[in-house]
C-alpha cells in the first residue's frame, strides 16, 4: 500500500516566505511523518485541473531564501458565480472534489490570505479535510497577530523611505510615499514609525488633506526643513478628483504643493514590496507555521487555520476566520504612540 | 520654576535600538509632558562622575536610524566589589545619589540588559525612582518576550550564513559559523533555523562532537554536497583542548575534519553582529518601549521594566527580573520543529 | 593673515555620494593644505545670496556613509533668463562675483551635473576660478567615463528587479519597472543586464509596441512563464496617447497586456534610486574625485572638471564638457552583448 | 553531424559573479552561435575524470544571481609535482589532454584566479585552445585592471566595517578588522578608503606597530573617539610572536591595547566575503566578460585571457598574465589620497 498523501497550495498575491513555509511542511511531513506530498500548481486552478507535482526532498532544497512560490499562485476564486446548476458539465468545486478524491489526500493545506481562507473553508463545509496556513503582506487576516510577510514587507518600504530621508533633506522637500494596504493600514503604520514619518494616513482614520496641508506648514515654519508622508494605497481621493489622479500618493503630493507651496513629490513602491527574500524573521515564523500544520494533521484536527496568538503558535476554527478582516483599531497604542512623537495622522486628534 | 527633569542612560554592549529608543523617550517626555531631558554619558560612568548633556529635540532629531547610542556606554557596574567603607570617600552609588539628587531628577531610565536591569533594581533598593528598558542582542532578559537588538542581530548572522551556503556549496564543505551568545542559544537557534542550518549548536544542550561528525557523514552519504553547522560562542569546549582553539567554531570545525575527512572551515561573526542600523522591526519596538517607558512615569509606576508579554507592550517589577536569565528550554518547541526539518542539536535526539 | 578660502557647493538633483566627495575635497584642503573651507548652502542660491557654513573638520566627519548632501541643493540656475540690464539692482551673477570676492576665494568648486558643469563653465568665462566634479546617476555627463551615483542608482534598481522576478514568476506575470534616465539609457542598461531583463527599452533607441509583444508573445510560446520589461523614463509614448498615460512604463504595461492578452504590471521606482548610502564604489570615487579636486587647485588648474579617463582618475577642460551630453551609442558592445543573451531592445534588432 | 563543443570550468575559490559569467557564455555561445556547452565539475578536477553535465538554456536559467558556482570548484592543480614518468598508468594533464579529445571540444575556457590562469596557460602549451576568463575577490590578476568579485567583496567588507563604527564609536574602542588578501591589498585598500578606515595595513607596504600605537594614540587625545584599524590578512607578524596569534588582527588589536592602554577588539570577516549574490558592477562585468570570450572563440583567437584595460573589455596573451601577481605599488595615487584624508598606513610616511 502507498504512503499516506497530503496537497498543498498557494492562493492569492506572493509574498516573502511562501517557499519558506512549503519546505517546511513538506520536509516535516515526509522526513517525520513519511507522507507522500502533493504541491498543486497555480493556487485553486491547479486544484480544479488537477496539474500538480509531487514535492520530494530535492524540490524543497535550496528553497527557503527564495521569494515567490515554486509552486506559482492565481486569483482563483472557485466558488465565485458559482452556480449549483445540476447540468452543467462539472462545477469547480465538484472538480476540486474529483480531484482531492482521486489523489486520495489525507488533508489539503491552504496558504494564502482572507479570501483562501475563505475559500479553504467552503471547501471544508463540502467535507473535505482542510487546514489553512495564513500568509499577507498586510497583516489583516482575521484570527493571527500576525504571520509572513508583513515583516519583510514592512522591511522593504523602511528601507525605501530611509532613501527618501535622504533626497527629501537635501531638496527640502515633501516627499510622500505610497505603500501596500488596499484595507488595512498596518504597512504604512509599521513602516511609518520604523522610518519616522511625519505624516501617516491609513485607510481606517479619516483624513483631510487641509489638516494634513496646515501640519505641514507648521513644520515649515518650525524650521524643520523636509516632511516624510506616509500613505497606504487604500486611502480614498475625494469624489470629484478621482478621474485627475492616478493614485492617493499623487492626490496628497499634489494637493499639498498647491495648498502650502511647498514642494512636494509622489513615489509609489509598488510590487518591490512583495518580492525577494524574505527576512530573517518571516522565515522562522513561516518555518514555524509549516510545521505546526502538520502536527495539527497528525493531532486529527481539521479545518483550522494555524496562527500566532499571544505570542504562541495556536490554531482557529476556519469558520471563525472565514470573510473576516483585521483592521487598524483607531485606538490601537502606536496611534497614540506615534502621535507622542509628533506624527499627524490626518485627523483633529493629529 | 523649572521643568520636571528624568535622566536617561544606555549600559553595556550596544545594539541595534538603542538609539530609537533614546528619540522615543526623549520625543516623547519633551514633546507631550514637558520634561527636560538629561541623558547620561558612558552608562553608569556619567551617572557616577556627573557626565551628561541636555536632550533636547534637535539631539534627537535624525537618530532613529543610527546604530549604537549617542550617549555612549560601557560595562561600568557601580556596586561591583562595594564595600560599605564609611570612612571612604564617596562610594559609587553615593556618588549616583548625589548626582541623581542635585539634578533633581523625577525619574532615571536605565537602557539596557540582565546587568543593567540588576544594577536598576538594587537603585530601586537605594531609594531612586527607577524604569528599566531592557536591550539585547542575546534574547535573554528575563521578564520579557523580546526587545530590540535581537532581530537586528539575528537578520545579521542569517544574511551571513545565506552567503555561507554559496561558498559551501561551491567547495563541498562544511562551514562552521560561530554567532553571539555565551549563556543563551536563542540567536544561535533563531538564525540557525533561519538560515537553514543542518547543526545548531547552543550552550543549553550538550552535544558530542561524535554524534556531529556521525550526522554530517550521514548526511555526506546522501549526496547532500555540503552542511552549514551554526554554533553559539558558549558553548563548551572540552577541557584538555581548550587551550588549542581559540574559539568553539575552531575546535568544531578542526574536530569534524579530523573525525570525517570532510573539508571544514570556520567563521565567527563577532561584532558586526550588535552594529549598524536596526531593522524595522527592532525600530518599531524600540520606538513602543521607550514611549510606554514615559507613559509608566506619567502613571508614577516605578521600579518596573517595561516588557513584551503576549505580544502586548507590559511592565514587570525590577525585583522579579533581577538577577536571572532567560535560556532556551530544551523542549523548547522550535527545537522539535528544527529536528522534524532534518536539524540536529548535536546530542542523541539529535 | 588669514587662511586661503576655497569654496564649495553641490547643485542639481542630489545623489549618493555628495558628501562622501565633500569630505574628501575638505578633509584634503583643511588637513594637507590648510585651507578654510567654505560651503554655500543650497547650490548656486547659496553662492547668489552670501548663505554659507565654515566646513571644519568636525563637520566633515560621520557623513562618509550618508545620502544626500549636508549643503543642500537647488536646481537654481543663475545664468538663466539672464538679461544684462545695467539699470536693474543686482542680477544673479553679479551677486556670485561680489559673494565670490567678498569672501576672497581662491576657488570655487561646483560639484553637479551637466547643468552645473555648464553653470560652471559661464562663471569661469566671467573670471572666477572654476573645478568642475561631476556626480550624477545618470552615467550622461560628457568628459568623464563614470562618476559617482550612478553605481549606487544601478544598485538600487538592481535589487528592486531582482525582486520583482519572483512576483513575476509566481504570478506568470510580464512586470515593467521604470527607472531614471530623461536623456540617456544608461540606468535602464546597465540594470537591465544586471538583473536580466528580457525587454530594455532607452531613449536613444527607437521601439514599437507591436516589436515587444511579439518578442513577449515568443518567450510565452516557449514556455518562460514570465518576463521583465525596463524601460527608462525618457523614452517616448506615441504622440495621441501621451495624455492617457501618467508614464512610459504604464503605457507599455497596458499596451503589452491589450496586444498578447498576457498580465502585465507596471512599477516606477522613482526617487529611492537617488538616495541612502552610496555603495563602495561611488565612495571611493567620490573621494579620490574630491581628492583630485584640490590637486588642481594646488597646480592652479583652473577651470577644468574632474575626471575619469581610461580607468583613471583626470581633468579635463570645462568649455570642452559644457552642453554636451554622453548618450548610449546604439553600437554600443552592452546593446549587442545584451542581444546575445537574448534580450530585446524594440526594434529590429531585437 | 553534431554541433560544435566548447568546455567551461570553475577553478580555485568561489567568488560572486561565476555563475553570471557561466550563464553569459553559456547563453552565447548556445543562442548566437549555436554550440554545446559542457561544464566539467569541481573544476580541473572534473577535466581530469571526465565528469561534466551538458549546460543547456534551462540550467543557464536563474543563476544570475547566485552566487558561487553551479558547477562546483576545487584546487586542483593538474600540473603540481607532475612527473613525465612514462612508466606511470596516466598523469593528470594526459587525462585532460583525454577527456579534451575524446569530447571533441572546440575549445576549453577556464574561468579562475592567477593559478588558474597559470594552469591554463600550460594546457595551452600542451597544444590545446584555451581562453582564461579571471575571477577574482583579491583583485590581484596580472593584465586586467580589474574582474569580478572583487567590487562584491569590497562591498561586503564595507558594509560590515560600516556596522562596526556605530559599535566602536558608542563604547569608544578601536577596532581591528580583517579582510581577505594574501598577497594584495587591493580589498583593504579599497573597504578602508569606503568605509573610512583611519588605519590600512596592506602587505605591499612594512608597518610597525609602534608607529600604529603613536598615530592611535594622537587620535584619541584628539578627542576623535574611536578608531577603525583595516588590515589584509596577509600582513606579517613579526616572527616569535606567531605562535601567540591565530591572526594579523588579534596581534595588532592585543599589540595597541597594550601600547596605549585604549581598549582595543578584533574582527575577522572571513568566508562571508565570498558569497552571496553579485553586486551589480559584478554581474555586468561577468556578463560582458563571458559574452567577449565567446567571441574570442568566434574570432579563433586562442590562448588568451579576456581582461579589462582602460575600461574597455579587451583582451591579453596567456603566456604574458601567467605565473604574474598584481600588487598595490607603494606610489598607487589612492595611498596618497588616503593620507591626504588623514590614513596612516603604518610607516613613516604615515
Amino acid at each position: 500500500m502507498g504512503k499516506k498523501r497530503i496537497g498543498i497550495l498557494t492562493s492569492g498575491g506572493d509574498c516573502p516566505g511562501l517557499n519558506a513555509a512549503i519546505r517546511s511542511l513538506g520536509k516535516t511531513a515526509i522526513l517525520r511523518y513519511d507522507f507522500e506530498v502533493v504541491g498543486f500548481l497555480s493556487g485553486f486552478a491547479g486544484l480544479i485541473s488537477g496539474e500538480y507535482i509531487i514535492l520530494d526532498e530535492a524540490k524543497l532544497s535550496g528553497i527557503l531564501t527564495l521569494g515567490g512560490t515554486i509552486l506559482g499562485t492565481s486569483r482563483e476564486k472557485p466558488f465565485k458565480n458559482y452556480q449549483n446548476d445540476s447540468e452543467k458539465v462539472e462545477s469547480k468545486p465538484e472538480a476540486i472534489q474529483r480531484t482531492y478524491e482521486t489523489l486520495g489526500l489525507e488533508c489539503l493545506i491552504c496558504i494564502g490570505g482572507n479570501g483562501t481562507q475563505k475559500t479553504a473553508h467552503k471547501l471544508a463545509k463540502m467535507g473535505l479535510k482542510v487546514i489553512g496556513l495564513p500568509k499577507t503582506i498586510d497583516n489583516d487576516i482575521w484570527g493571527t497577530d500576525i504571520t509572513f510577510g508583513f515583516d519583510s514587507a514592512v522591511s522593504i518600504a523602511t528601507e525605501a523611505i530611509d532613501r527618501l530621508h535622504t533626497t527629501a533633506n537635501s531638496h527640502r522637500r515633501i516627499m510622500v510615499v505610497e505603500v501596500m494596504g488596499h484595507h488595512a493600514g498596518w504597512l504604512a503604520l509599521y513602516s511609518g514609525m520604523a522610518s519616522g514619518g511625519d505624516v501617516i494616513l491609513i485607510p481606517e482614520i479619516p483624513y483631510t488633506i487641509e489638516t494634513i496641508a496646515a501640519y505641514l506648514e507648521d513644520r515649515y515654519r518650525k524650521q524643520k526643513p523636509y516632511s516624510i508622508v506616509v500613505v497606504a494605497e487604500g486611502i480614498p481621493i475625494p469624489e470629484p478628483l478621482r478621474e485627475k489622479y492616478y493614485s492617493p500618493a499623487h492626490y496628497i503630493a499634489d494637493s499639498v504643493q498647491k495648498l502650502t507651496g511647498l514642494e512636494s513629490r509622489e513615489t509609489i513602491l509598488g510590487y518591490v514590496q512583495r518580492g525577494g527574500t524574505p527576512t530573517a524573521y518571516d522565515r522562522v515564523l513561516a518555518t514555524r507555521l509549516g510545521s505546526y500544520a502538520v502536527e495539527l494533521i497528525m493531532k486529527r484536527k481539521w479545518n483550522r487555520m494555524v496562527c500566532v496568538r499571544n505570542g504562541e503558535i495556536d490554531s482557529v476554527k476556519l469558520e471563525e476566520v472565514s470573510g473576516k478582516l483585521k483592521l487598524v483599531e483607531p485606538d490601537h497604542p502606536m496611534i497614540e504612540e506615534a502621535r507622542s512623537l509628533g506624527t499627524c495622522f490626518g485627523n483633529e486628534g493629529r
